[in-house]
């Protein structure tokens, strides 16, 4: 059996919970229906069995090479893959029909990309860049730029990349050193080197559209120097290429995981290629100088928000695999059976097993559901029909971004681990996924915002950014769901009272943290803010899904009350010694001296 | 700068808290001085620099090949360390003189094996599976069998395994199908399929005595119808070696890590070779028939304390790395910095990287404390004057065991987490040593009894065994240690409140667990209780180093305080939720249905 993600789970999560249905009802969204929905997730779920679960061992056991002429050689099976993927157009999904796209809503767009993220984590990250990419450009870029470089995206003939980190800059990029300059015709030639960039070369598509940022001349120093460009692999022209641009690749990065993805250091304008003879790569400036980097934080936060996915994704399969093994593994008797000639049983049966899995469904399916609800407010942000409630629903979302990008990638990572426990020694061996799925998972607290950037963010920028509206905007659905759960009844009740003390001292806290506006005091435990904080939010997803359950009988609505059993008895309350911690403002790590390790 | 332990550290822990010293004063340590424990550690430390560091990613990046005539390739540096260690000497370090060994008392002799650890696992292996199996045979097997097999394994030449899983049954030893019927000659034929054997096969030494677990006529069902036998590779010959005996390598495992040691299938008696022309593996009983498991427990105990040493060492190398990157790495600015132009600060000065610093450093040092308090236990028991303390002081240690086995291989396998996230980006990629260390320690949550049979042998076995007199013998020693702590002022008196109160908690829900005897809900959650006994039990330990430290000044005991202080600020409060959970005797997980996954 092929696994990837639950279609049972993503139908209630999608219908049953959040209504996706409904935003049929809206202009944007009104030439489709659950049908058109449904032939996507099928589709998908078709292009996963045929062309991405075959190969994704093979993919993480052959990684890509260099070769000695500076392109990347890989397994065929991926641009097969990606040949078939850009055949269905699901590439295109969200993007406005006026530029070929489908006007799909976001969550199902997303729903689908996280069922190709659990089926092959390497090969999806291409077309997840690209659509990336091809979204900011379609947002900031200019109508040729659009017509330029995000029609052949949209059509699966180019790729995308973003080009931020460099060697010395990965979480400082203040400090970046990428340069560029503007030329008499309007374009730029740009300098610098990148690094960690993911498909920054391959052989997949007919060029690569690289996002790349870089300082111009004036503006404040630091960040506020910095501008974006694209920067192509070829230059375009016509339909097609044309002259190969001077960005270079100058090695691979051979990682633990997701082996599949080149990861490259690019040399931008080292001279190796000369477009128009000139020194430097060829840029475009996408909008103006100097805006760069919030340009780019639009891409950056639907990019953390499909790391989330990315980690939950891996979480869930391990999960199913995990549940699989467990129902076929016969081992050990139950506690009391005297007659150790009876058969072994299933290891399913014994309660540390189900502890373990029910942990893993816990993460999964939380976290699946968390980052579907924080999709669906993209939906709802884009057809709001009144600026103030685009506004309301992207601050939320804001606030809401660090959680849904740090906190599947710790805990559907520890899902991953449980799932290779669930295996025993099996589970330690290539010859089962788990342990690959493991070692992809653990880029997810690294990329995109590290943990301890998503916690600064978080408690240091998110949470009292407007008078702290992003947090009183969350409350406020917190307390409609408190509600709703009382009037449901049965455990919900008591669920309902655990989130909402649980909650009330998240704001307890936080503005005790702030009282005196000491930020070294207030941001020295940020990561265990971060932690707490998205406990009590996916306890608060949990509580969401068990309203929506209500009083539905069968196997799959009871294992959505165990597993929201299990999250409040287990996980919500670890959330007060962390809490305690926070109140306590705890100085141990600002007093320690380096010298005293 | 290569990386092991550090020996600063140690000896701090086996002088200054220990007071190793002193055990000379004991008749079998008479002969030994401060000196010759140094000998043995600096011995260690140039083994290791010269001959274990230099080849460990190597071993990682090129693990051994079952070569067509079953035989295993595997990179020279393996046997050139081999040979080195084998020269040393340091492998007979804790037998008796009588037998050739050096009578170091264990606690010297397993911070040698941890340096040996820490520098690389997979090398390690072999000679800590052979001291454990000549220890097993030196305790129960006949002189002739100590001559034959002990005495070239304590010399190098022979290497040993222990041969307990099969296929179908790992946990659940009950159910190997491996047999071995009696011959006229008193020598026994054994056939069966053994599975997860290290260093079941290669070409370091000149033979491999395995240590065989199999069913003899006879004896109830199960467990205690198993017998244990001596199954080498080659019939023993003289002083060499004679005729192959029938057992077979049928295949390797290929693991996420620890890939430098052999992990291997084993056919025993398939008839591959025919020793004296019958069929059959030719194996020797080890003591009686039927009391295998119990004698084999004696190996499986030590390794149990070997492999929480093996994941405490992967854990204190990985900090050690991650210390240095953070010392090294430069990256963004302090809070509050306004000057983007001014330099960036290495990143160890960020709250958030001494979070994680602090962290690895109290699991690590914590980890390897409690090791080294175990070994020194083993020699307490062995140089004990009288049954009595002998009892006791091993009752404890049975106690201590399960801990001494999980907590390292759940904490120190966290502290390797946070050493990649301590590189960033860059601790993702093969070109450090932290994601071999991860992968590499993943093994020990699995291997010797996986965390759930820990749990299990804690709460069902452990701490009520004799009446619970094992349980009151650690409360006698922990009460002595919070009352030194009171002694000695400052922070001490109130970690030494906290650690009373936890403790009370874990013998009142002890209690509260067994009260109505229903082993089903007691057992429900043995693994939760297990990781909170073992926090409470990590707290005792670092009181226990703090009152060491005294009033001491320098970096050193600074580095000492703030780790303790982390300890009880971060982490044994986390044990609050835990016991709660386990005082409401909660079901969820024995209620779950399988159905419902």
């Amino acid at each position: 059996m092929t696994h990837a993600l639950s279609r049972r789970d993503l139908d209630f999560l999608l219908y049953e919970w959040l209504d996706v249905e409904a935003l049929t009802g809206r202009e944007r969204f009104a030439e489709h229906s659950r049908e058109t929905f449904d032939a996507v997730l099928d589709l998908t779920a078709d292009l996963a069995d045929k062309y991405f679960i075959p190969h994704n061992r093979l993919a993480d056991a052959n990684e890509p090479r260099m070769l000695p002429d500076g392109t990347v050689e890989m397994i065929p099976e991926v641009k097969e893959a990606m040949d078939a993927y850009a055949e269905s157009g699901l590439i295109a999904g969200t993007f406005d029909q006026a530029i070929g796209g489908m006007q799909l809503p976001t969550v199902v767009a997303r729903a689908s990309m996280a069922w190709l993220q659990a089926s092959n984590a390497g090969t999806a990250a291409y077309p997840f860049l690209t659509v990336a990419n091809a979204a900011l450009i379609a947002e900031y870029g200019t109508p040729e730029q659009i017509e330029t470089f995000v029609a052949p995206m949209l059509e699966g003939r180019w790729f995308g990349t973003m080009c931020l980190s460099e060697p010395q800059a990965g979480s400082s990029l203040a400090d970046i050193t990428t340069r560029a300059e503007r030329q008499d015709d309007g374009t730029y030639r740009v300098v610098g080197s990148k690094m960690w960039i993911s498909g920054g070369e391959q052989e997949l598509s007919e060029n690569i559209v690289h996002l790349v940022l870089a300082k111009t001349p004036g503006g404040r120093p630091g960040v506020h120097s910095i501008s974006l460009f694209i920067v192509p692999k070829y230059l375009p022209s016509g339909d097609g290429v044309g002259e190969r641009n001077d960005i270079t690749l100058t090695g691979l990065n051979h990682k633990m995981g997701n082996r599949g993805t080149t990861n490259t250091a690019l040399a931008i304008g080292d001279g190796t290629h000369r477009p128009d003879g000139q020194p430097g790569a060829v840029g475009y400036l996408v909008g103006e100088e100097h805006r760069g980097l919030s340009y780019m934080f639009h891409m950056m936060n639907e990019a953390r928000i499909g790391v989330g996915f990315l980690a939950t994704s891996l979480g869930y399969v391990g999960y199913l695999k995990a549940v699989d093994y467990a129902r076929g593994r016969a081992q050990g008797r139950a506690l009391g059976a005297k007659d150790p000639s009876s058969p072994q049983v299933p290891i399913i049966e014994h309660a540390d097993v189900r502890r373990m899995l029910l942990a893993q469904k816990a993460y999964v399916e939380g976290g699946l559901a968390l980052g579907l609800y924080c999709s669906k407010l993209v939906d709802d942000q884009v057809t709001a029909t009144t600026g103030d409630v685009a506004g309301d629903v992207g601050l939320l979302l804001d606030v809401l971004t660090p959680i849904a990008k740090s906190w599947p990638s710790q805990w559907c990572l520890k899902a991953n681990d449980l799932a290779i426990q669930v295996h025993g020694g099996y589970g330690y061996t290539r010859d089962y996924d788990v342990e690959q799925h493991y070692r992809d998972n653990r880029l997810n607290p690294i990329h995109e915002g590290t943990h301890g950037v998503q916690g600064m963010d978080l408690l240091g920028r998110k949470v009292i950014m407007q008078g702290g509206r992003g947090l009183a905007l969350l409350a406020e659905r917190i307390a409609a769901t408190v509600a709703a759960a009382r009037d449901a009844g049965g455990d919900a009740v008591r669920y309902a009272d655990q989130l909402e003390a649980a909650w009330q001292r998240i704001v307890e806290v936080t503005a005790a943290l702030w009282a005196d506006g000491d930020a070294t005091v207030a941001l020295a435990n940020s990561s265990v803010y971060l932690e707490a904080f998205g406990h009590v939010v996916v306890a608060w997803i949990w509580l969401e899904q068990l309203v929506a359950v209500g009083g539905r009988a069968g196997d799959f609505y009871d294992g959505k009350r165990m597993a929201a059993r299990y999250f409040y008895a287990h996980e919500l309350p670890q959330v007060g010694p962390w809490i305690d911690l926070l109140a306590s403002k705890d100085t141990t790590t600002v007093e320690m001296n380096p010298n005293w390790f």
